[in-house]
Order: C-alpha cells, then sequence, then structure tokens
C-alpha cells in the first residue's frame, strides 16, 4: 500500500515530504498510513511571504470584508467536510468525534464571521473602550484603538482537533488581518492538510494569508519579531522549551499557551442522588471521559462528589461506562474508537500507572476489555478507567499528572470550601464545572476558584436542555487558563481577535481622534449639512455633518398636556413644592421623555427619504432640568456609520439638547437605518 | 555623617539593613548616603503574610471600599507630600522633578480610586463585557467575570521615579483586591521606603497589604505560584534574567515587563518653522531632553524631521539646550539636576560613545559644561547632547542603544512612509509623537506606527493649552509597548487593574449568573414585588424585583395627538401608504417616544417617595412596530444596584414593552436615583 504524502504548502507551493519525513500510523490497524516533513523548507521564505504579500492584502480589508471572507470560507468548507470526515477516520475519532472537530472548526468561524460584522467596524481601527477625558475643556483626549500586528501568526497546534485546532485559532486571526503558518501536530496532519487544500483551493483566500508546515518548523521560531504571535496548544513541556528560547523572550514575541490541565467537576452539595442534578453529572462526566477517547484538554480529569455521594457516583458512572463500545469509529454503533497512536497509548498507561500509586482503579482494565469489529492488538485502543483517590489531600500525582485518554479519578469532599481547595490544587486549569441547582453554590465556587479557571460551567435542571457541555470551548467564551494551563487565552469574541492586534493609547485633539477613528468626538469640527441629513443618503453623509435646529419654548402647558396624555403625573412634573423637596429639581419640570419627543420634533424631516427608522437609543443622559419657559434646541451630528445590508446601513447620531443659556440639559446617541439609495 | 538607615518592611516588621547592606550615594554631592539590603530577609513569610493575611482583607472589601481606601491614601500622601521632596533632593531631581513624580504618584492614585467608584461595581466581581446568547431559548448564557487573583503582586521599579513607580502599579494592584510587595530600584529606594512608612502609618491599609524590600528580593520569584503577578519596570537585560527563570516559565507566572524604549518623535510634513507646532515641538522634545535629566523611559531618544527641516530643528534646539541651568537641584533656577548615580553616568556616556558611531554631537559636551552649585567633579552631572544621524537607514544603534539620561539623535526623513519606517525601527515602543496640525498624516502614523507603539501622542495648536505631554504616561491610559518596550500594559484605567485578576468564563442558567455577578440577567427568576417599587428604598429593593403593568390601548388618535403636539410627524406615522413603502413598517406605526412616554405612564408611581429621578436610559432597541389597535404593557425589574453617595444610588431598571401577544416591542435600560430613607 502506498502512503500518503502529506504536503505543506510554503510561500506560494505545495513542498512534498522528502527523504527525512516522518511516518504517520494508522491509529486504528496501527499499519503505516502517511508521511510528513521536509527539512529543506525555507521557513524565512514563507515568513518572508506571509509579511510582505499576506499581510498588506490582508490588512486592506475592513473588519467587515475580513468577516465575509471568513463566513465564505465557512460555508465552502462546511460543502466539502464528506472528505473531512472520510479522512478522519484513520485517526482513530468516530463521526460523533468528527462532528466536534470538522462541524465545531466550521461553526467557530461562522461565529467568528458574525462578531465581526456585529461587533467591529467595517473600518480598520477597531476601538477599544470610550474616550477618555483627558482635559477640562475637552481640547485633548484619549483614545485605545487596536490595529493589526503586521507579521505572521504562527499556529502549532495539538494532535486531537485537527481542524478545530486549526479554526479556532485562524479565524480570529485572519479577522484580526494578520496571515498565518498552521503547523499541525504531526500525528494526525493529514486532515489539517486537506482542510487547508480545500481553504485555498476556494480562492477565497489572499496570496500570502495562509501557509502550512507538514512535519517540523525548523528554526522559524527564532526569526520571529515583535510583530509576530506564536500561538501553541500542546504540552507543558513543549511549551516550556519553545517559550523559554531567548529569541522569544529577548524580543518579548508573545506567545499564547494552551497546555495541560487537571480539569474537575463538581457534583453539588445539593445534588443528592435522584435529583436530576445527579444523572446529569454521571452523563456529563461520562461524555468527557470518553468523547475522542479522553484526547480532549478540556475533559474531566478530577471528579469530586460529596464524600457521602462517592460510592452512588462510582457505581452509577461505572454502570454507564460499562455501556462504551470500544472499536471501530466508522462502525454505527461504536461509542469509542482509538487513541492516536500506540506511542500516545503507551503514554496514558505510564500516566495510570503514576496516578494508580495514589488512587485506585475502580473500573477499566486495560489488560482485559473488549473491542469491536478492530484490531485489539495493533489499534491503540484504551477502555475507560475511573481511579478512586481515598486522600486527595495528602495526594500531589492525581492533581498534577494528565492521563491524556480515557482516564479520570474520582475523590470525595468534605464541604465546599473542601471542594473549592481540591479544584485549585490543578494550579490552574482550563475549566472546571459545577453540577448544583443552588445559585449560591455557584457563587461560593466563583468566588473561590474564579482566580484557578479560564472557564467555570454550571449546569443544571434548568439549562440542560440547552448547555454546550463541560468540554466544549465556545467562540464566544474565552478558552485557556492561567498557571498549569499556560496562563494563555483564545477565542471569546473579539477577545480572541486581540492577540492578534496591538492595543494603542492614542492622545490628541477631536479632531485628530476623529480622522484615526473615523468615529466623530464631541469637540472635534461639525460640518454643516448641505441639506437636512434625513434627506441624504447613507454614503453621502459624511461623519461630523450636524444640523442645528431653531428653539421652541416648554410651557407649564405643555408640561400638564403631556402628563395627562401618557399618565406620567410624577411629583416632581406636577407639584411645585414635591418637586423642591427633591434634591434634583427646582421645582416643577418637564418629563424627560417630554424633552426627547419634543427634540424629535424639532430635528425630523417628516417626508420619504433615506432615514427609514429610528431603531434605537443610547447613553442617555439628563444633564440639567428644564423648567416652564425654558427653551430647548437640538444639535444632531453623524457620529458613525455601519453597513447592515445590502440596502441600507445603520447610522449613529450625536445628540444634544440645550437650552437657552446654551448650558447642556441632554446628551444621547440616535441610531437609525439609512438606505443606501434615496 | 551617619548613613541613612533604609529598612524593609517584612511580615508586619520593619527590618533594618545587615552587615552586608549595599551603599547608595548622593547623586548630587557623591557623598556616601545610606544602606539598604537584609540578606537574612525571610521572603517565604513575607509571601505567606502577603496571601494569608492581606489577600483575605482585601478581597473582603468591594471594589467600592477599596476605591475609597486609594482616595485616602492619596489624600493622605497629599498632606505629607513635603518630607519626600525633601528626600528627593538626593537622588538628583529638582522640584519641578518631584512634582511629576510625588504629586503625578498621588494623582494616579486619585484617578484610580475614581475609576474605582465609577466604572466597577461595588461589589466583589467585575463583569467584563455583556451577557452572551448561547442557546436558543435563553436557559444557558455566558458572561465573563474578573476576580481577585488570590497570590501577592510583587512589583519590581526603576530608580528614575520612586514614588509614581510605586503608585502607578499599587492603586491598581490594591484596587484589583491584591497586596503587594515593593521592591523599588535600591539607588533611590529611600524615597520609596519613605512613602511606604506614610502610608502604613496611616492606618487605612489592611494588615498584610503592602510590604517593602529595600535592597535585593533574595529568591523570592521561585516561591511565586499562578496567582502571584511580577509587575517589572527596568533594563531589558534584567528582565530577561527574570523573566526566563524555569520556575517562572513553567508555572506561566504572569510577568508584566516594562524595559527599554527607543521612543521618537515626528515633527510633521506640515509643521514648517513659523508654525504653532514647529515651536510646540522644539519644546516638547527640550522638555523630554531635560526633565529628569533624560532619566525617563518616555523620553524622545529619537527626533524625526523633514529632511529640509533638520537645520532648523537642530538650530531651534540647541537655542534652548543652550538655556538650560544645570546643577544644584534645590537652587530656584536649576533646570537640570545630577543624575541618579555616577556609574549611571558612566553607562549614559558608554550609550553616546555608541551612537557617536553612527551620529554626530550637534550639541553639549560632556568635557565642558557648566554646573552651578554644585560639584561638578563628584556629582552625577552631565549636559543635555543632541546628534544627528545623517543616514538613519543604515544606522542600527541609533535605533536600539538607549541612553538614559539627556540624549537624544535628530534625523531626517524623506516622506511620510520613510518616517513610519524609521519610527518603527524601534522595534517596539513606549511612546511616539506626532506634532501635526494635519489629521490625516495622523491617521496615516496610527495605521503605520501603532502596531509598534503602546501610545501615540499627537499635539498641535488646538490641542497645545491642554495637552499632557508627550513623555507623561496618564493613568486613563495604557502605559507600555511591545517588542524591545517589553510587551507588557500598565495603568489604562481597569485595564490595569486587570492584570491582577483572572479572567473566567462563566457559563451556566440566567439564576446562575444573577448569583455570582448581582446583576438581573433576562430569564431569572422575577421576584413579585411586595409594593410598588418606586416606594421602596434603596436598600429594600431586591435584585429581580418585578412589577407589571396592565395594558393600555394605542389607538389613532393617540399617534395624531402625539405628532401633532411633538411636531415629530415622520411619515410612518402619518401616511398609510407611505409607511407601507418603508421596508420596516407595516403601515402607519407610533413613535417610538409615544411607547416610551406612554410605558412611564404606565409604570410611574406619581407620589414622592425614594424615587428621586430618572436620570437616562440606555441600550433603548425598537423591536417590533406598535401600530393603532395593539394595547403595549410594560414589566420592570431591578437589574443592578449601585450606591452613589451618602444619601442615594443609582438602580438600573430592565425594562420591556410587550404587545396583546406578548411580543416583544421594545427593550431598555432604565437608571434612577433612589434615595437610602423613604
Amino acid at each position: 500500500m502506498s502512503l500518503l504524502k502529506i504536503n505543506s504548502f510554503a510561500a506560494g507551493q505545495w513542498v512534498a515530504p522528502d527523504a527525512n519525513a516522518r511516518g504517520i500510523d494508522n491509529a486504528v490497524t496501527g499499519a503505516p498510513f502517511g508521511l510528513a516533513g521536509n527539512d529543506a523548507l525555507d521557513v524565512q521564505a514563507m515568513l518572508d511571504h506571509a509579511r510582505q504579500i499576506g499581510s498588506p492584502a490582508l490588512r486592506a480589508l475592513t473588519f467587515h470584508d475580513r468577516a465575509r471572507m471568513l463566513k465564505a470560507l465557512a460555508s465552502h468548507l462546511g460543502n466539502h467536510k464528506q472528505a473531512l470526515y472520510d479522512l478522519s477516520f484513520a485517526t482513530g475519532a468516530t463521526q460523533a468525534d468528527h462532528l466536534i472537530d470538522v462541524d465545531g472548526g466550521i461553526g467557530t468561524m461562522f461565529v467568528f464571521a458574525s462578531k465581526g460584522r456585529r461587533e467591529m467596524p467595517d473600518g480598520h481601527v477597531y476601538l477599544d473602550g470610550p474616550v477618555e477625558q483627558l482635559s477640562r475643556s475637552g481640547s485633548f483626549l484619549g483614545q485605545h484603538i487596536a490595529t493589526p500586528l503586521q507579521g505572521v501568526a504562527v499556529h502549532i497546534n495539538a494532535f486531537n482537533f485537527p481542524v478545530w485546532g486549526m479554526l479556532e485559532k485562524l479565524a480570529p486571526t485572519l479577522l484580526a488581518g494578520v496571515p498565518a503558518i498552521v503547523k499541525p501536530a504531526t500525528a494526525t496532519c493529514y486532515v489539517t492538510e486537506h482542510a487547508v487544500r480545500i481553504m485555498l483551493d476556494s480562492g477565497i483566500l489572499p496570496t500570502g494569508a495562509l501557509q502550512l508546515v507538514s512535519g517540523g518548523l525548523g528554526d522559524m521560531l527564532d526569526h520571529l519579531t515583535c510583530q509576530d504571535v506564536v500561538s501553541f496548544t500542546g504540552s507543558a513541556q513543549t511549551a516550556f522549551k519553545l517559550r523559554s528560547a531567548p529569541h522569544i523572550l529577548r524580543n518579548s514575541i508573545r506567545f499564547v499557551a494552551e497546555q495541560d490541565s487537571l480539569n474537575a467537576s463538581i457534583l453539588g452539595p445539593d445534588a443528592l442522588p435522584g435529583t436530576p442534578e445527579f444523572d446529569l453529572f454521571v452523563k456529563e462526566v461520562e461524555r468527557e471521559i470518553t468523547t475522542k477517547a479522553g484526547q480532549k484538554c478540556t475533559a474531566i480529569r478530577r471528579i469530586l462528589a460529596p464524600q457521602a455521594q462517592v460510592d452512588a457516583v462510582i457505581a452509577a458512572l461505572s454502570a454507564r461506562l460499562a455501556k462504551t463500545v470500544i472499536g471501530d469509529p466508522q462502525a454505527q454503533g461504536t461509542r469509542m474508537g482509538a487513541l492516536v497512536s500506540n506511542s500516545q497509548k503507551r503514554d496514558v498507561l505510564e500516566k495510570a500507572r503514576i496516578i494508580a500509586t495514589e488512587a485506585e482503579r475502580v473500573f477499566g482494565d486495560p489488560e482485559n476489555f473488549d473491542v469491536q469489529g478492530a484490531d485489539i492488538e495493533n489499534g491503540a485502543f484504551l477502555p475507560p478507567m475511573l481511579f478512586h483517590c481515598a486522600d486527595p489531600d495528602a495526594a500531589r500525582r492525581v492533581h498534577d499528572t494528565e492521563a491524556f485518554g480515557p482516564v479520570s479519578t474520582i475523590m470525595g469532599y468534605r464541604d465546599l470550601d473542601h471542594a473549592i481547595t481540591l479544584v485549585n490544587r490543578g494550579e490552574g486549569s482550563l475549566v472546571a464545572s459545577v453540577i448544583t441547582h443552588d445559585p449560591e453554590v455557584a457563587r461560593e465556587v466563583a468566588m473561590g476558584a474564579g482566580a484557578f479557571h479560564g472557564r467555570l460551567y454550571f449546569n443544571n435542571r434548568d439549562s440542560m436542555s440547552e448547555a454546550t457541555g463541560h468540554g466544549s470551548p465556545l467562540p464566544h467564551m474565552v478558552h485557556g487558563g492561567p498557571g498549569r494551563a499556560g496562563g494563555g487565552e483564545e477565542l471569546g469574541g473579539v477577545r480572541g481577535v486581540m492577540h492578534y492586534m496591538q492595543r494603542t493609547a492614542i492622545q490628541g485633539s477631536p479632531d485628530i481622534l476623529t480622522a484615526i477613528t473615523r468615529k466623530w468626538v464631541p469637540g472635534a469640527t461639525e460640518i454643516p449639512a448641505p441639506a437636512h441629513p434625513f434627506t441624504r443618503t447613507f454614503h453621502a453623509l459624511g461623519i461630523g455633518e450636524t444640523i442645528q435646529t431653531g428653539p421652541r419654548e416648554i410651557t407649564l402647558a405643555d408640561i400638564e398636556q403631556f402628563a395627562q396624555f401618557t399618565g406620567d403625573t410624577f411629583y416632581a412634573h406636577m407639584d411645585e413644592e414635591a418637586a423642591k423637596r427633591n434634591p434634583f429639581f427646582p421645582g416643577r419640570v418637564a418629563h424627560g421623555y417630554l424633552l426627547l419627543s419634543f427634540a424629535a420634533g424639532l430635528f425630523v424631516e417628516p417626508n420619504e427619504g433615506p432615514v427609514l427608522a429610528n431603531t434605537g437609543l443610547d447613553a442617555l443622559r439628563f444633564m440639567k432640568p428644564v423648567q416652564a419657559g425654558d427653551s430647548i434646541k437640538v444639535r444632531l451630528t453623524v457620529k458613525n456609520k455601519t453597513p447592515r445590508n445590502e440596502a441600507y446601513g445603520e447610522v449613529r447620531w450625536h445628540v444634544t439638547l440645550s437650552n437657552q443659556d446654551d448650558e447642556l440639559v441632554a446628551e444621547y446617541e440616535l441610531l437609525t437605518m439609512n438606505a443606501y439609495a434615496s
């Protein structure tokens, strides 16, 4: 049988493995399967290609352009995913595992595409936080922005999710405007290679945006600069080796690490046998042990139950685990396929041996288990194994030894404080879960264990029908953890994009800030509108375009009428004496909603035109009461614009209401939807 | 003369220097001045003290408690600052320099106190970003939170700002709820020691919140865990040594570094001689060279001017620099005092020698300058020195050699792209400035050089009367930079507090999220209000307390009347056929402000009571049009509460308007100010 030749994609060329390429075995049969690696790969040419061609091309696009690109890529991958499933069985994974890897990866890309459109501007500068007032009169202001790094992201991925592992890093990287060089773990790099081929063949990506190293990276990391990022997922040992390189440290090169983690799940003190939570707990734990044969960085390695429930949990969990069908991952009924390789299997057995020095194996025997439809001798199969640690306080290895396979250890806790102490013995984990129906238990764990965890997952009868699972990192939420888990963060929506951008504090005049951010800042030049802005199309409207209305006097009759009409007869509007007793008011005042409504009456252009609707309003603050006899006028300025679809976009207006003495009465941001054509 | 004994404060005890203590000289006279260091310092006891006593005490406080503590500390320091001034002259600094160090540090603490009150909750959990919708029906949600690290912050500070350098790190650390161990640079640690004494003597800080190491840290860093942070300011060489320690790397211990930086200032292409910008540029550059005798991490080391203006800048700058009075820092007219030590002076001269291999010295001669009222032979004096580099493209050392003294190099640029290329040759800087009146020049520099800089400072005629200066890190804005500058960030308001907290992604049901965040989440339990919530005092109101109003029908007459009354005769409200042509509306619809106003009429309790005023409204979105014949009803729920002063606090209400079919019509957050007493 001829071996699969797994290529790299370097500086625009596919590069085949060379004579020194490493062999990869089929996880299920143990037979030689593929070859990857080429010592002659020109890493400097790859970096140059990314920096000189990929980076400028990506940076020329807006965030919305890049988001649309991600959406198209995700769709295209979705149309070609069957080939990825077919290829993935050789990694030992089942069809259910493929859904997590392939569909999970594509789904992650879709979420970033959506967040890029909804949460980022259609421009080149991302604004981080509000304008900061740095001066009394407002002539000098601050604003944090983020712009793309001008280098390349080197993604070093783990073997367990050859597709998701790539896409969960690639999506935020491309959205940031940064090209990537992907280096998958060699053991499963053929799946990644195929996914890269699908993406490149789509023609959706600019030249230089994506390159691939199948096999070793050579000395690529020694050629990085402060504009590059290494994003690493894998073992603590490899992470240490890479991040301690003097070149990385001397140049403060960003190194995002996601490594070992002894994730725990806590059965809440309230979740007694017979409750929905008890059954849910057993189900979630079983799932985390067997999915991907336990080769998941987020899998539950430590199971914490109230001392009194430990036996019940062992019994219930063992009963479920006993039903695990192990064998040919392509067969319909198989729950657990093979581990990725026999060397991985040996590593898990070695770690299980270490755990066994502190805990007793209460379920699963690696010397005695059934495999269906596959070769137990040559395939990398293992049964689920459950250990019980009777003295978790004295134990050390159960808290620090990650057996990266279907292995977990149960331990009892005395009370919630004890459970928190034990969970934190992981010294920094990606995730811990708590199955409880008691919100105060959740609060206590969040306060006590939050600082040791990147994610805390709570589930119970209220959420179980929609909960996404202890082990699933979601694109919306950060994935990573302190300490042993590597100290890195990925995903988390726009937070994940920021790893590939530089945050810069900008200080300057309102006009300077407006030019940089393309968002009008109070104090910046107001451009007199050439016609009523409501008569101007989305694209015609300029940032800073302004109208000032004439004044309208507010009469006591107005206040009376408004009160009666709306039913809002709050005493501050109706009763002079009572209003005077109120610390905010000098006497009877106009309703805030009266002011808003009259303001609209002052600035609205009544006839059909490009403004389609007032869709909302943000950050309204009433600053000074208005009394009968006062008059108000309105200033309306185009703050910024965001295209929303093919026909119209959102215009955000900065609105101020001032009185006859030019004192600010109210301030807000108004949202309208404006047509591209009139 | 007896030497000043500079103590440490360890585990609640002042510890005097021992026999191996290091000697510190007076910068101005070169005479022995003090002694610091004790080899017997028990670093493990210090860490235990902070973790076991300081940390729980600080974490028990709310953010507002800690903010009030900072404010009190800052006030107390302000009352005792004269002693700090008096002591600081021995460091070589002038009274103007003291203002930056002492008053600047106190001011930074005040800003954090204010931001803690205004931008953080009066609770224990900080919310990072909005609720994330993770499920279709909303029974499972996400929210990022931040909780304090449970360890200690070790602050390793530079010699140049013994007070500001401590306080700019201490303020965000304490606000986060984390105790600090401060290790100032030995050369000026006597000023820091005195500031620590003032703070400890105030009695404002809980036991264990603040400790001090005067002298060496011993092996303290080898005892840190993932709950600790090292925040370092100093040389790249020392940073490399500390951060490459295997213990730091293996445990992913946070290491925030602020180190070397070759900051640049660009004279804009538009800023010709004769413009206000040209004069401003010369003034800012001169100030950055001479303030603190150039011993500032943000000082301008590289001066970039259009090729044609280089001679004019050299002439104007030399004329200003020639007026620099160097000498006794206590004397009134002195502009520049001494460098911190003679060894620092030797280091600056050595670096100047390196720069001189690529640039010609055009102003200042270290062999020939005047010192007034002080001893030029023994004090650490230097004159300002200006170099001119004629070929900055070929040069390397002018872009990578930080002479930490009154030394700067001017170079010409051909066009703005060239200027950006040269600025970025710093390979990561804390700050660059651009003096320009052209907003598009600012935009271009931000896009081209933002990724290499932690801060970009723009100034011109519009902002110069209020601008805070190229070299001043502000508490509102991040301070730090990529690459050579260390890759760290400090300050930046709440961003700076986050370095001492752990961000955790929380997933769970609405009730779980509400319990953890103390902020009601849509979908969480609604607690029926025992009376109209407007009749209940701030403290009586419970999170989740809800009223539902009865319905009110909207008639065509209402719409007509509202239009005529307010003047808002937008066609969508007035003209059935025109409204139907609009993509958002099925026909004539009610005004959004009519709905808001009627909603208030439905929920307002008219009589005097604890609700004092409606102060604002956030995140209003109109979701479904309301037509004549529809009716609306309102649900009002207490979302969260924030005390504002001694008499009242802000209540944020979640409000929904729904129609007769229970469809959501509008949603918003309403702000009221509620009295503590009725």
